[in-house]
């Protein structure tokens, strides 16, 4: 991998007035201003279709970095360096000959072109052919998309071609965001550099696995969007296929992207076919009804602005999965997400196997398993889930289960944790694909889920409700319940 | 185990005037009535040859713990509840006659009668006689006794058969006090009570465990005393060999004293035989010559007040044991103790064996593996050693090492552990015996140690020189050094 942290780019950034652009790039670009870690010459161009010259454009970024940056005032010093290094150029993405404005102020030979298609996917096939014809699209230029990418496997194949049609697939980078996050590396560190662990990774150390992903929102304004969508679509296609194969796969050979993702492919093709056979045993729907989130009432998803009310589409699923190797024969990866749950929340529960025999079943009945909790977010973190001895006198041994820190170093428990998108345009910046998602494994993925899809389809069953506010509908207790298991809270 | 917390007893304290007495056991008692573990109808009656009245008997143990409290003021309400269960007995420990004084002060048939015997083990004979002429001697009764017993395995039984003559193995409570400790407690339950370790508890995830009870005291004042026992005498056969066996054992299929000493006793079977053929080879013994403690000046051994020029008494040892069992076959303990080194440190290291393939071999060349350490003083605690990524952006995985802290929950941080002597003393009230020495261990202990003793008594070899304040002679760390291993510091 490449190790030259000051590579220097031209990062187009298509859609710069978007969401995800605001929000999430934007900021990450000035944390990684702040940090030395953009190339002095590095230049960062921002498209959109409106007119904007330079000055009003990087007025705009200013105004945005002040409301979007967390828990800090903007640095007059990092804004400079950052302004100095923006640029705006206006172009209507399905006009081929606007590209040319992008000619004028990249420099190919000098600079590696990055371009970010932070736009809705039916642009792709625009933005490809345009960057092309501008020259931007030959090697060693790259390409950075944003999901959705496509709804099913048919529709990611048209995308996909048609930017394979003028980009090698070692020029995409795919972004899952759940790849740049912190405790998701501090993962394969643990995995990997740690024999205690890599011991134990396996069906005769573990009993299960569960992966959630609760949001406390709801649909945020995009009925019509999301309702096309439904939650299969949007969460576990991607975010929980994508920490599951990080969990599952066999340890690489090699630390490179390839390695990784070849691994984490294998683990895709194992896991275990759902449709109509088992589609009920082994999944479970569920859309809100109107309840209370943090402390305020919220609408049912058929009550929300813009809804059509005989809408099927799940805010929630649950999936008892299986995974058909060696390593984890028997033992199902239960995952679950959903919209208005009770917090924003999302972690991995490695469940291991009990002690076989308990010596202290006269203080502590039924001594709990051994637990690796792998917070995604909102705290990141890694804990294990231990019996200790309670501290003090008293007649004999007395247990108590403790959560131990296994995240950091007491000297970075201060330190600001990165971003995801801070970690992915840097890695993409520096040329390293192993954080990004290849074109087989998004298509492995829906291969799978378009089964679950079509399942749900084909048995035309309205999803459960649950209560906004609530853990998910109660089907989703009974799927873990018929197994003597439970979800941890 | 009884779990009666407050059972009556007359705990005998025969040598209440000596060390022991005064720096452990009346601090410990005191503690125990301040956790209200005290039986209120339990007395405390200290015996000595002095003649005082009990006014002045209350007054010196009053002074003394005003000396001996560590941390702490004397707690007036407390203070008057210990007071109200103190008496005094002179007694002339060699005649028989005056054991009779001790029938005055006790009740056998409404509170158990524990004696312990606080003195040197020559009067032990004496001590069981007179407790027997006096009545005190038949069940329940107990007796606790300090070591040294013996000084070779011929002497120990001599010893051991005195005690047997009047009191049967289940009366007896012989002490180790590393035994009591808040940690090696903790241990039994890291290890039995979670299976992600007790799992890895063998030669397949174990490359060796080192053992280390360094002390930073010289002699203190008892030259001749010490010179006729050394090292071995004083630090391994008991502490080292007890903890070790703590280690080793197998998991007891319940959590009673002689399930417990059953399998502590095997692991002592189990350690190959050191003799002439190999004493070379797997000890080292070591003398200390003047140098630096804790930032002053200190005279070597032979240097010290009352010592003899030509002594070869060893202050340290260093030994590899083999234990040829099934689970540690192929597994060093490397043990190590002496006096004046560098700091008061005691310590186990559980090293595992390391990553059979390093991935991060380009940031980090040598992946070190991973440890557990059982900290026994004087900070008591558990920590796992492992790797983590550092937080932070930054070309792809760097990992650093981090120690982990395993022991206590959050919530415990800052409740006081107890001394070693405060938990056994109330096990002895209790009648618990799993936390003390049953006597085919202490005999197992004495012919492996004695089988060593001998081999250099036979080789005559001077002890090697360490300096006063470093962590033993050369000799130690090459013996490691030769299975290329290293001391953990």
């Amino acid at each position: 991998m490449t190790t030259t942290p000051n590579q220097a780019c031209d990062l187009i950034l298509f859609g710069t007035k978007g969401d995800l652009a605001r929000r999430k790039l934007l900021p990450a670009l000035y944390q990684l201003e702040k940090a030395g870690l953009l190339c002095e010459q590095s230049q960062i161009i921002g498209v959109a279709r409106d007119e904007l010259d330079r000055s009003s454009y990087v007025e705009l970024v200013k105004t945005n970095l002040v409301r979007f940056l967390k828990k800090e005032a903007l640095d007059d010093k990092v804004w400079q360096a950052l302004a100095a290094k923006l640029h705006y150029v206006q172009l209507d993405m399905t006009k081929i000959s606007d590209y040319q404005k992008l000619a004028a102020v990249t420099e190919p030979n000098k600079r590696i072109t990055v371009s970010y298609f932070a736009t809705p996917p039916a642009l792709f096939g625009d933005l490809c052919r345009g960057l092309a014809e501008a020259g931007l699209a030959a090697e060693p230029s790259r390409v950075v998309l944003e999901k959705p990418i496509g709804h099913d496997l048919a529709s990611s194949k048209v995308i996909n071609d048609q930017v394979a049609e003028y980009f090698k697939e070692s020029q995409i980078y795919r972004i899952d965001h759940y790849l740049g996050k912190e405790t998701v590396l501090n993962l394969l560190a643990l995995r990997f550099a740690n024999a205690i662990f890599a011991s134990n990774w396996d069906h005769n150390a573990i009993d299960h696995v569960q992966i959630t992903v609760a949001e406390e929102v709801g649909v945020e304004g995009r009925w019509s969007y999301y309702d096309d969508a439904g939650q299969m679509r949007d969460m576990v296609q991607n975010h929980l296929l994508q920490v599951l194969s990080l969990i599952a796969m066999e340890p690489p050979a090699r630390l490179d992207a390839d390695s990784i993702r070849d691994e984490k492919l294998k683990v895709l093709k194992a896991l275990r076919k759902i449709d109509q056979s088992n589609v009920q045993e082994k999944t479970v729907r569920g859309q809100y009804s109107a309840g209370f989130v943090a402390g305020q009432a919220a609408p049912g998803y058929l009550e929300e602005e813009g809804a059509r009310p005989n809408s099927k589409t799940e805010t929630f699923v649950a999936i008892k999965v299986d995974i058909d190797n060696w390593r984890w024969a028997g033992v199902p990866f239960y995952l679950r997400t959903g919209k208005r749950m009770p917090k924003k929340h999302s972690e991995v529960v490695i469940c291991f196997k009990p002690q076989p025999h308990n010596i202290f079943r006269d203080t502590y009945r039924d001594l709990p398993a051994n637990k690796l909790i792998i917070r995604l977010q909102p705290d990141e973190g890694v804990e294990i889930q231990m019996m200790n001895k309670i501290p003090g006198l008293g007649e004999h041994m007395r247990l108590q289960q403790s959560k131990l820190d296994l995240s950091f170093d007491e000297t970075f428990k201060s330190q600001r944790i990165a971003d995801a998108y801070e970690r992915l345009l840097l890695e993409a910046m520096l040329g390293n694909q192993y954080l990004f998602v290849r074109r087989d494994e998004v298509e492995q993925a829906w291969k799978w889920v378009d089964s679950i899809l079509q399942a749900w389809k084909d048995s035309n069953e309205p999803p459960k409700a649950y209560q906004a506010g609530s853990w998910g509908p109660v089907a989703a207790i009974s799927m873990m319940a018929r197994d003597e298991r439970n979800w941890d809270e």
